[in-house]
């Protein structure tokens, strides 16, 4: 953990309290000068951190900017999922950049954010709208030990930890529109891209493209999106800290992972499931050029979706639109 | 096409008699001292060329070096693999190298060699023995329209295609090891690695490494090597024009590659199990921890091999280790 981090974690666990700068420079072991001039650099960035001469510090209010730092600062333990952060001002799209650290042979746990993206994209290579600071638009590089076949266990344990951070954030709970779509009051806040380099029996690495809609308004979402696509903003009046959300997920992912490298994806699947709103309806997906009607009945081990047909036969989905479910 | 690459493909139709500097010149759209000069750099580079002052120029013999223009005008036509060919006097492995052009948007069909590799590559990260001058080590961009379930495809029609080249060159056929080997009496002489980036649901882009031992002596192979692999010159006691056997392999796979676009896997798959020695046997396959024993019955419409195991289940195995058959 960098000093900034240190500092930041140390003023948040203290609350409403001050902390020292006796006690800052102790846990950060560094001077007490250089603590002050820590302090200042955050106060630059927009942290409202009070200073008294005999109590110490005080983190009265933090900016809504995206800082590596502040979101580890905000996350207990981290065990891969979060070991390094970077934070672009803008890219193509994250998951470009983090495929290139990818080919040269980074390790997994990297997450690259972007405050907006150029070519931000969804899946099959769709537009996706990604407006500057008002969003989280971010990118994990994983290494699992899985065949190519069970990837889809990343992408459900990504919308079970999205799902999950963004819930707590909403009166409403957010559910999951498979395959990759996190929904709130029946429109689109959030989506997962899942992208993996592998040979036939072994995945090098993939990639989870995350995008969350947090703070924008109406009037932010492109005309065609609007009756389709929300934020949370929009469902719940409150602008969020996005630091706050997003540290929340990171640590989130970060159990599931461990839970898929144990092998136990499924008590991930149990609640995905749950709150799966395509489990249990009458669908039609398409399939590249071919059309699957059925019921969706579960998720199987390796993460597809199992669709039984008309006539009774279960088809295993691994990817698709659902065009249609009632 | 290049001028170099016109040259030599009117230099070797024309076969055992002269062209006219007059007739290069036409063909190539440049002067006839142009031609001249092009000449002269194609015999620094070894070819031996013949110029007779009333007869015009004859291509008496090509030396044994990878150049692309070689290749190119080897192969009567090219309709993907091989648009463009690089060749690299030493890589990290030209995956490697291919990865990085695929990431950078390069266009498909695209072929980088390496003279040599210092950490060519098997399946599995495997190391791969691959020395100056004596083979071909070489990897072919394609981004296919196919969901990542059916990548198997591209791997069979590499092997396919390099089995049937091969063949054209020895004595003996060589036949296939599933998944992905070449074996020429018994020993492996070929070896194809097929690593795919994807979404859940359609291929990005595939690259098909493929390594054979061309014009090695048994000295050249690693000790710990000589009871499992050999070269097509150990074999045949033939030292073997490089340009000339993989203008083959690619024009080839060039044809095979367009059967699979136009959804005629299947007829690939008949000549891939008529020459592979793993069809029919009883065999023992590590896939991960796992050992699957049975009878290799066939391989599938997306290229998996199908087992079927001593209790009469058929098993669909994407990819592992054959490590005893009979």
């Amino acid at each position: 953990m960098t000093t900034d981090a240190k500092i930041l974690k140390a003023l948040r666990t203290a609350s409403s309290s001050y902390v020292s700068g006796a006690e800052l420079a102790a846990s950060s072991q560094i001077s007490r000068a250089a603590i002050w001039s820590r302090i200042e650099e955050l106060r630059q960035l927009g942290y409202d951190i009070e200073a008294s001469p005999h109590l110490g510090y005080r983190l009265k209010n933090s900016p809504d900017v995206l800082l590596g730092d502040d979101i580890i600062s905000r996350i207990e333990k981290i065990n891969i999922i979060g070991r390094e952060i970077n934070v672009f001002n803008q890219t193509t799209s994250t998951n470009d950049v983090v495929e290139k650290m990818a080919v040269d042979g980074v390790a997994e746990g990297v997450v690259v954010f972007a405050e907006s993206q150029t070519k931000g994209r969804g899946r099959l290579g769709r537009m996706w709208h990604s407006p500057t600071g008002k969003g989280l638009w971010f990118s994990i590089l994983l290494r699992p030990t899985l065949h190519p076949p069970t990837a889809m266990q990343l992408t459900i344990a990504a919308a079970t930890s999205t799902r999950r951070a963004i819930s707590r954030f909403t009166k409403t709970p957010a559910i999951i529109k498979w395959p990759n779509d996190i929904i709130l009051n029946g429109k689109k806040v959030a989506g997962i891209l899942n992208e993996i380099s592998a040979e036939m029996d072994r995945i090098k690495y993939a990639i989870l493209g995350i995008g969350i809609n947090v703070n924008q308004e109406t009037e932010d979402l492109p005309d065609e999106l609007r009756n389709v696509a929300t934020s949370i903003k929009i469902q719940t009046g409150q602008t969020i800290n996005r630091c706050e959300l997003v540290a929340s997920i990171l640590a989130e992912l970060d159990s599931e992972y461990n839970k898929i490298k144990e092998g136990k994806f499924n008590t991930i699947a149990d609640e995905w499931m749950q709150f799966c709103e395509t489990i249990g309806k009458q669908v039609t997906i398409r399939v590249g050029g071919r059309i699957i009607q059925g019921r969706a009945e579960s998720v199987d081990a390796d993460g597809c979706l199992l669709v039984r047909k008309t006539h009774g036969h279960l088809e295993r989905i691994v990817g698709g639109d659902v065009i249609l479910e009632k």
